[in-house]
């Protein structure tokens, strides 16, 4: 039984990173995941929020929105509505968490990375392309700052897993198998094939512990093909994550 | 090597739950866990939210609140801030799902049932109590609406696992466990044995599927014992718990 | 004639004060009044509001709140209608202004005094509760401050008083009572029989000064009983509120 | 010893109210009383707050607000804070309280009364002219409906009374008198000398029940003239006040 | 074809200034500009906002606001929507740049002139009127001021200009012209007849280039008008207008 | 003297039209002018808001953003400042103004379109760029509807000219030349040439009669070109506008 875009069980929807995609940010890309489409930009503020300074180290956060028409009905603008949503807090927070994983703050010094993911098309997957991408524009941007120890400590790529009532386990869900699945699973893993994020739901659902075991498999899969992305978009940046860590091996 | 409380890397925190604690809301507990004390109250409101009228299916939405000496230095409370924080936008998001995945909301009939959570003193795993405890007080409500067919398809418990860099995986942390945790993660699981949600992070570390398998063994351990206390607790309702699933065997 | 709960017009419901009902606030205790129930705790900062900053003065403010499920119908979180509603500022700003009557500002120092009510079961008089509570839980947190001259000047509490249309005149009206009285009249005085704050209303009605006298007689009594219990659970730190003024007699 | 201004203890300042100040509103009056100026409005809406529909009767309801130079520094408006402050909030609750106390809401019918105070220029004393001016404002409005039987069922007028550390009790105190009073009250009566609301505070300081009685005398001597005044401004109107209760005599 | 005033197409409703209208201000007008009356007050506060720190210029700021009952139907208060609405925010930056093209901010120095406009009746021009009247308040609070050169470079007043379906071109519009005009225009110009701000409006209609030069020919007469009477009521300051630039010369 | 990027002072920046940029809005574009890029959608709600209901007659409204870094440095998202600004608010005012004097409300019908123009990045002339682009997706979602009557009565474009201390009047100004300008002018006009908005501001400077024309002149040449690129990528759809008004010659 194949999937309602013809895609395998555990293949990944075409993506596409086009990296210094806008003039002014730090870095930039507008990463494409099938007909998701998220500009993400880096931007370098030479200083820490409060609770970090002088202490010699650096901070990454991230912010996350939709246009309007990013979606097929219009969604109202979180500025007209004077407050920030809790769907987009709960991203935010996550896109941050997750990028700060893979960062040595120590090593990129009393500066702060405000990473912004604009969805301008939606299919399903925002998040977690926007993490992906996230890392690219990031990456690029620190390669600016040309600072004696490279700070990011290894790749960084997010997926979703879930599982179709009727075909089971399932890779990189679209808009409209996220809306039907039992169980949607994001996931965030680094190069090294580790987790930093997990995050199964089973709305109006629940699912065994062999299930959650096929849905890891398909997603390590998935998210190993798209760290080979962001390795060829990087070029020869891309040389200089981990290397720290390798060094000291 | 034993943890800071003198408990096993497996062992629970001592647990509490009175029911019946106030006078006005349907539903309402006091639950303990450790030095965790939430106040957990249901309220049955007979209508749904626009997005549900008229379709004969009910709604279970939660809020979460800390009070301002809940915590160790004083918080800021969200009313005087204008604003709720990011972090309890995502707890009671999170409790609100988790708490749908055993109601059958068509059993529960065009009615919505509010979960208010309220930490008055907060030492560690504060949202995974407050689950434990709103389904407690969300039984007794929905016990006294006296309905043909009971809404309520199995039990829900949660709590937190973690990994202690020289203990290694530990089950149900306190405040000072979850603050030097290199990994944290909460489990929800229902009476089956079935998770309902799944939410790891490594904040500023990563863990392996080894260690991800350890996790999940300590807490399904630990969740099968507070499932035990609200049988206990809720008494003959239990009874009524997960009954029609049962009579469809 | 009795009242609904079968008490003499001057009689106060009963009253309890179970004090360090917290383990990380300064000073706390929970009060009961009746079936009226408010934590109060006592924090404090190391600071001052700006309007007072290099004057050698502390300062003392209060927030007040209730639980939504406190009341017979859920009342809205005030974080999420992104404000502080009428009532609870008027109330808020009646505590800290009630409690700085009898705390010597520059005996205190550079500090702040926070003092949180929050209620968790109401059946009228809470304000009045959650002053003679936030009274005990501030002068706890005075006392482990250990200051050479003790700041606080004078014992206080504070109660309700009303008139019936029936009864006429009563003392610590209950829910009912007060939805039902034609004058509402709320006192707060000191542990030497002076007023502090004297608050009467006759919401579409009006009162006579014959009235007004009747309604003070009563209220002294309560007061003075009040005092009487806040000495008691105040122990050994109750010798100390007043000591300054009485060592310059 | 003679006040700052020159007045004698139980002096009222120079009050005027120029009628008909406003060529849109149904009723206004800028009431002046010293150097406090006070434009009140009232206007008629035909329909009541969800809370009262279809139960037959009316509302009244205030606003009150003071420009942000009507202070010698300049006050920051509330609109540009995004929010009502506290003291605003005490008063608009205050004004609409007393003024209801005086208006039979059935014979309103079904419409709510909005009153508007904005105070143009402050010296002390603008929440008693606002009480006292919108009583007039809101009288002429009603005068207007041409209405069976009129609502108004008696005079209202509001002033303060405080205590002079040198003087002792004086009445209607302008802002440098407010400023350094130590007990402070404000009185809301009616035409036949009952009180409506009493509310006295002594910040930072107690009073005596001997001096609640002093206090109490100079006020119901200022408000009956404050009440003549009124009627003079009325005109015909002001026999129309009272007239239901007279006719029941 | 006369107006519905009977005015002349070109003429100008009556126009009357009160300078030193309250008693606080450093400068304040009350402007009547037929029914349309705004209460112009200007504050000089000596520090600038953040992004002029330390560059020894000064900075003129204006807010605007109406008064709930200024207009026909009561209007509700920005404070307690809790935001400021589009079109103040539109006004009271068109009055602040406007009064800032003809003042020398550096001979103004490091202090900043905070600007109020309050409407209290709107008969039309409510904005226009606003900018006339806060230019004499403005002028005589910097006259306050004794600098060595003074800063204000030439007068500035505004009026509004509109096309009427039947009579034309029209100046000065009150409301019900406002309302039926087909195109609205506001022109703000200097004592040297130079533009500063022009804003023409088509809203549902457009204009060709021969209206704009009719409508340009009116407003410069009707302005030149009101400077007239500027200089009148500033009597001895308005000599000091434009000085420098004149002894530049 | 030629301008800073090579242009001459009546030329075009180079300006393209990628015309259903987006899968989900019935109307949407790309417009790029210079560097200044913008994403206009247009979005048909099948309801009106409340003042006009039931009147037959259809609404436009536009909103407007800017991405973060579609700037040079970073600008706080106004979703999280809690509010939208007087700039944003004054610019999607004006979008909106301007694209109803071209759409016949009737013909329309009881339906709103909702106008979303959101800077992906800026280089100057953002609202100009934005009603240019918003007529576009206007029109192509208009032409979904497929009505009896075409509502586009004309063709609609807007940009800005201004005023160059050393070159003089130039039109379409990038950010470098806007930021030094002396006069700052927006344009909007239709397709017959007349004028729908015309907003001129000497922000710290004025300007003559004679220099007014000037820039007319450039700028009624330069909206002559927009709107026949207008023209070129509508296509077919071109035909209908103004379709009616002819028919009626």
């Amino acid at each position: 039984m194949t999937r309602i875009d013809g895609r395998k069980a555990g293949e990944l929807r075409p993506v596409q990173m086009d990296t210094e995609y806008l003039i002014h940010p730090e870095g930039s890309v507008l990463i494409t995941v099938g007909q998701t489409k998220v500009i993400c930009t880096a931007t370098i503020e030479e200083k820490v929020p409060p609770f970090l300074r002088g202490q010699g180290k650096g901070w990454v956060t991230a912010e996350y929105s939709m246009l309007p028409r990013a979606t097929n009905s219009r969604n109202r603008r979180e500025s007209s509505q004077g407050k920030v949503g809790g769907r987009t807090m709960e991203i935010q927070r996550l896109i941050g968490r997750a990028l700060r994983a893979v960062v040595d703050l120590e090593k990129l010094g009393e500066r702060t990375l405000w990473i912004d993911c604009d969805v301008i098309q939606a299919d399903g997957g925002t998040r977690t392309a926007s993490i992906t991408g996230a890392f690219v524009a990031m990456t690029m941007a620190i390669g600016e700052l040309d600072l004696p120890a490279f700070p990011v400590t290894d790749f960084l790529a997010a997926t979703s897993v879930g599982i179709d009532e009727e075909i089971g386990a399932i890779l990189d869900l679209n808009y409209v198998e996220d809306s039907t699945a039992e169980v949607d699973m994001n996931l965030v893993m680094t190069g090294a094939g580790h987790f930093v994020e997990l995050q199964g739901t089973g709305e109006e659902a629940t699912f065994s512990r062999a299930q959650l075991n096929e849905l890891l498999d398909l997603g390590e899969a998935g998210i190993s093909q798209l760290i080979e992305m962001q390795k060829q978009v990087l070029g020869k940046i891309a040389l200089r994550v981990g290397e720290e860590v390798n060094s000291n091996l």
